[in-house]
């Protein structure tokens, strides 16, 4: 079996005069792009004044795109709602936490529990649907763009207010339960009635944080519900077409599992320079390292979780081409890189990696964002990326991805639980899974990113499931059953759903799961870690005082004499946040009793193993010989001397 | 004469079934407590609607105490006024500077100035003691809770707008008066009248140093208005009970000697991890050595400030027990320093030890701080220090503390001051006194504070006098007869009352008690100190060039010449901020000249000699020999050699 | 020819008894100074109420001043409103980015839109200038004070706001090509009409760069026509005085070409000390060395600057003698220093040095700002300065300054635009022309600064155009035909003045000028330089892809092998930002090329070499063989042994 691999742009038509697109659509055929997003941002040009609707424009568009061939992913304007609508309802702009209304003039500027911008999108994109649905070309749908970027999935309005409070009836019945559940009776909490409940804004002290969970919750659940209206509309209008959102990376802020699930597709929005100068905590040494390639972990984390959201199909919907404009500092590209993370997405199981955009717009706020073309049409970089793709996505034939030896429990709740309560500065979710995940890689293991409520582990033989906040009945009746290794631990379990501490104590777990108790933790500034015993390795930011049961047994301990990693059976719980040579050592230890086949990579040599099938990826400055990390077989690209940006595919 | 020592708790019986109440109370005196704090949080519990007053509760958890032979503290539950309450009043609530009113959610939602609010809790209270103001298991009541916590001291609400008004209108009777106090001329800021007077809040450059001033008067006034309301229902309807607040550490935007004065006891809340982590301007090396044990020097600080604050009567009424929640790091006590912090705290002569909190809450804002007992009822480490504590107390016939040899004279007004001109960034008044502080410990000093308004020094061999912004008569009066040593400076005398500079020229002084002034001040970067003469030590982030007069006397000058330390009859001034090496041979010499017992402690070693006994602690990670550093006599507790968390208590 | 060379001082009369006005008039006689600014704060005591002007106490101090010789610059109040205007009309308060109001208690407490507040400018100003215009002690007007200080060039205000729409209206004439001017095709941004276009306030993302560079030309704009204003009335009523603004430092906000084309002088308030220590990136290293001097190049930037704004007649209005009250740490002057700041500026062609302020007020704001005088009247370092600045400026004839061989364009709207679009951290206006600035005195080169729109650049030899976003065509004419060396770039002509890329790309010049194209730029982090090709040297932070025509040469390269410096007849683009390595060397290539005479100057050594005199300026610790580097001829000052501090006037 083979998968399709097709390449991808954006584009605007209505940046640039008419007489543009016949040739623009004849050079990206040219260049081997076969999809082309566009629409997403055109609501004042389709609908320059209320009921005024100019589709015509959009229509030639897509006509010139479908007679040169290409496919169209038509996007829903509502990300960019125009002035007309702000000045009519300017109650559906988002409020911040200290009341100010974020304006109109730049992107996002809608609350999502506006009803009557909710109605306004509706009505537009069912008019567009209506004019569109069934057009030949078109052949997706991307709805919205990029939720909750620039930290709008939070709003402090009336209507959100408004919305938390219905929200909270329906979750509690009665207000006792609430005051109850979020242990108001702490500092006179107590609500009288829930239209009495205030959104979690500025005060004194520290908010309840059963109270701040529940808003989050509610924030979410409040993108999804915006989605599905969308999601309906084109449903019922434009049948067999995929539905497709672009998320972005290092998102957090909603549940893209909940998104995810009543989309066809999920993409994602990769800027790989830009996500390591300003999205990751790596020492300035590693910055300067991957400045130019970005973060070697990074891409391929995005890829896997998003592969998971939509239950396996997955595009890059904007793939960086050359610099950006919105990063701290925005570099240009290494020779190859481009070409490399193209491959890379194709190699954890892409089905279209898309370039950001065709053109450099001269215009506006990414005005120095590059484009395949630079503004005068010359071509960028980007351009022999993406054509030198083409041409080796036609030459090859490669199968579809299968699923990994290792999954990765992930779960949105969790990070909005630590964002809550950090108890440490440095302890943030993501950045927690991603050092278990970094670590994975590099044994050169593949890993599949799960949902929390998953119900089947058996296809995995090792499961890991750092910071779990709390469990869920289907993912602790899994457990029972799962015979795999499973890695639990720091902080798994150690809360209630209501954000309270279990009555069991952390980590919440029947005796003949685990029988351990968390007894105490404590967070640790960066230059205290806790040292191992016998071994490199240290817990750094976080450490949990652990007491084992009888049948649980001490596998590492700290110097001082606590217990680290302790086991039981098949499950492992590990009592703190594993710097890097503790958890290549635990990953190795757990790993070979696995029977998972491991390897040891350098920083910069990362590959991804699927089937029988290997793809190599060089983001180091030296050339590395594949054959020393014990990589072999045929090259279907590449070769065993693997240069600087360079990509090898290997079959067994 | 033997000195009462005792254990005490804090409790929140609304926190649990009141089933477990009976249990609790037994477990408390099994472990050697005596004093149980309550209710301080209750408000929504004691009066879940306007007027349905619930207190039958309270009494049956009272009774539950006393029946188990506790002595209760209650607290008034004015830091948490109820949802129904604000509903009723919004504008009670505080407003920051930029105009945001700080809302319902945690605690502390509250202006001192606005008089509904006042009215609700002089009721509250009033009812509260009338029921049980007679009890006869309630000995004591604390008011209120942490005045001026998370920023609450100050308030730039309509109410306080309108206060500050009227209070200086008292003050100063005609705005002529005013506008010339202040110094209004400049930058034609001159007041029409006392109603066109703003509060400081937003300007586009600072404000009038004498305008902050005076509203940092003001707002520390109403503070000690607020509590008088309270102690005056609580002292006629509850008579021969001890009325007490808790004050938090290195909070100064309130005068403690006002507030004190009106108590029987000051108690303060002592979180030793807590405060080292984000209440102290140490380098990361000093953090990090005595992370799990606090700053050697805070504790006793304190200690020593609140023992002034009610003349003598001082408590800790919360002490850490564990990890608390509210820190940046929040790490888990050394072992044996929650002992070693309770006998510190008896040392320096406080009345009671107080734990925060009997059981750690599993929900709310504080479920991650330690309790004596676990979520699950289990002991934590709290619960072993408390029973060793009351072991080692019951076994002990100590003295009552007595009058130390050294003082300093401590002014919160200065430290409004300093924060209102520092003039260079690092110049705090904390921080100066908190210096100097040190240094004397470093000597094995011990340390009384007193008032700026002390009218006789006759007790005390030597008197610092660092950063006083401004003499009062009665403090002069004191200091033209004292006979002992004086340390002045830097900046002592250096303002008038009315924020401006003396005519005379700082500091301020008439010639028979030091004749020299001080032409020029400068401030400096930590990077740029300036080196003293023949001698180990620098000025840092603040140097004066002094011109001394006839009769005054240079003792140390700086490399480039300029006089440093100067010196007529028993009066010293120093002209600058003096890094440790300075202070220690300043300390040295006028140590030595005033016959004081001088010691040489490491940083680590700190001790508290009172009278007979010395008290010794051991902060440090290495054990210590006592003889080495000069201490010898009899060993009531500990031995001479000091491990690390170890107390000795040595009789001469 | 001999330029007139005068001292000055600046004077509250209003802050002092009348009694002593005449003996502080008679000693500023004495210390040689000859004018003296007052005035400029004292609307509140010029007008108490409103209409209750009580100028006779300004007329009995002018008269005063008078008596003893003095020439008196009177200024206008209307930077401090009194609080009785600012009451009856409080929308005059300018509104920040937040939409907080910015209210009285300090000054420029006022937004330059609000038309009421224009109003009863012009009508204090015609009251005083009615009575005083004509007095013959007054021989010039400083008009308001510091425009733009304390960030108050820009208010979103609603009279800013409806400023902005008919500023907009009257420059695009119909929103149409505001829209395309704008691109707000872009993110659906286009407007209905003008009424209903925004300031670029709160937004969830960033503006349209087109949109905020309209509201700073917008800003910059208002503030020209609120000195127009004054300006006007001063014109009429007191004829043939000097009209000055006193300009700050480092204060790129509004256009000071605009605002200086309007006065006979400007000038500007040096204050070298706060100025290192708060307004430049150095590192910490360069901020200790020179703490107690200042920046050796700061001082001359902005004489350099302001020689320009006025076309050649420039004061110091305000110069520090001592410590001053507002930076982050306020050191004292080195000994001398005072002196050397005071010959420098004559040295750079100022016709008076007025010293900010005669004597040390002991009140309000600026307290703790050093005068020439103490509080208590006693003569400071300051005084000593300006006596012997009198005496030497007697002693010495000296001709008027003459023209550069050097010139720098300078251009306020880039200082925008790079402020609105930095694309990497550190891309600063200001910091990109200061290194240039400093890289042509440490080669000992003077420098005239040109505004954009010049016409004729014949008198200069070679001429810099660093960062200039977008050409004008009478410069781009001037280029055309002027035949010294041009050294452009980085960012030059990288824009349209609409802000938009331009078509022929950057930078935007016609073939016979130079052929190159800027195909791709990236910013870097500061430990990522692009390094140079043979040589030492590197890019820093910013980095262009050059590609050169067939007649531009490539001049330096990078190791990577791109072009750095392009050449094409006598014009050089450089395509990136260069660290001083580099730039030595392109300055001493080019300086040869020009037939300059180039010096090769130590960091603390600094010259102003003009025609025939040269000065010479030892900003270090060491004295300074002036010989070793080339200097020599008839000292009319000093001696070729240059000590620290040391001010030596060469004749060749």
């Amino acid at each position: 079996m083979t998968a399709t691999r097709a390449l991808g742009v954006c584009y605007y038509p209505e940046h640039w005069p008419e007489a543009m697109w016949p040739e623009d659509a004849r050079r990206m055929t040219d260049m081997g792009i076969a999809f082309v997003r566009i629409g997403e941002f055109a609501w004042s040009r389709l609908e320059p004044a209320r009921g005024r609707l100019e589709f015509d424009w959009l229509e030639r568009a897509i006509d010139t795109l479908h007679d040169a061939g290409l496919k169209v992913v038509l996007g829903t304007p509502t990300a960019t709602p125009p002035k007309w609508l702000v000045d009519e309802m300017p109650e559906m702009l988002p409020i911040d936490v200290e009341g100010h209304a974020r304006g109109f003039g730049s992107r996002r500027h809608c609350c999502f529990s506006h009803e009557g911008y909710q109605r306004e999108c509706v009505r537009i994109v069912t008019a567009l649907a209506e004019r569109f649905g069934t057009h030949d070309a078109v052949v997706g749908w991307q709805i919205d763009n990029e939720y909750a970027c620039h930290d709008t999935a939070r709003s402090w309005s009336a209507p959100a207010l408004q919305g938390f409070r219905l929200w909270l009836a329906e979750k509690y019945g009665n207000i006792d339960r609430l005051n109850f559940a979020w242990g108001n009776v702490f500092w006179s909490m107590d609500y009288p009635d829930f239209h009495s409940v205030e959104l979690p804004g500025l005060t004194p002290s520290e908010h309840n944080p059963a109270h701040r969970m529940d808003f989050y919750r509610y924030s979410s659940d409040q993108i999804a519900r915006f989605n599905r209206l969308q999601v309906d509309v084109v449903r019922q209008l434009s049948p067999g077409r995929d539905v497709i959102h672009n998320f972005m990376g290092r998102t957090l802020t909603f549940d893209h599992f909940k998104v995810g699930s009543d989309l066809d597709i999920s993409s994602w929005d990769c800027y790989p320079l830009g996500f390591l100068e300003d999205r990751l905590e790596v020492d300035d040494a590693w910055r300067q390292r991957f400045m130019r390639t970005g973060d070697p972990d990074l891409q391929a984390f995005h890829h896997d979780l998003y592969r998971a959201t939509s239950k396996g199909r997955w595009w890059v919907m904007e793939l960086q081409p050359g610099p950006v404009n919105w990063a701290d500092h925005n570099p240009a590209p290494r020779d190859g890189m481009i070409r490399l993370w193209s491959w890379e997405a194709f190699a954890h199981g892409a089905e279209v990696v898309s370039y950001f955009r065709w053109r450099q717009a001269p215009f506006a706020q990414e005005q120095m964002h590059a484009g395949l073309l630079r503004p005068d049409s010359v071509e960028a970089d980007g351009a022999d990326a993406a054509k030198t793709m083409s041409e080796e996505l036609a030459r090859l034939d490669l199968p579809p991805t299968e699923t990994a030896p290792v999954a990765i429990i992930f779960d949105y709740a969790s990070s909005w639980a630590w964002e809550t309560q950090p108890q440490g500065r440095e302890f943030d979710y993501f950045r927690l899974i991603f050092d278990f995940y970094r670590g994975l890689r590099a044994r050169g293991l593949s890993v599949d990113f799960l949902p929390p409520d998953t119900s089947d582990l058996s296809a995995y033989q090792m499961v890991i499931i750092p910071g779990l906040f709390a469990w869920n009945e289907t993912l602790v009746t899994a457990l029972r059953s799962y015979t795999g290794l499973v890695l639990a631990g720091p902080r798994t379990g150690s809360k209630t759903s209501s954000f309270s501490i279990p009555e069991t104590m952390p980590p919440d777990l029947p005796a003949p799961i685990i029988d351990v108790t968390v007894s105490q933790v404590e967070s640790l500034p960066a230059n205290c870690p806790v040292p191992i015993a016998g071994a490199d390795g240290t817990l750094k930011f976080w450490r949990e005082f652990l007491e084992p049961g009888a049948d649980c047994n001490v596998v590492v301990e700290s110097q001082d004499g606590q217990p680290v990693l302790v086991r039981q059976g098949n499950f492992h719980y590990l009592g703190g946040w594993p710097d890097s040579a503790l958890l290549a050592r635990i990953i190795n230890d757990l790993g070979q009793q696995a029977g998972l086949s491991l390897l040891a990579l350098p920083d910069e040599l990362r590959v991804r193993r699927d089937g029988a099938v290997t793809y190599a990826f060089n983001y180091g400055e030296r050339a590395i010989d594949l054959e020393t990390v014990g990589l072999s077989g045929t090259y279907l690209l590449g070769e065993s001397t693997l240069k600087p940006s360079g990509v090898a595919i290997i079959e067994a």
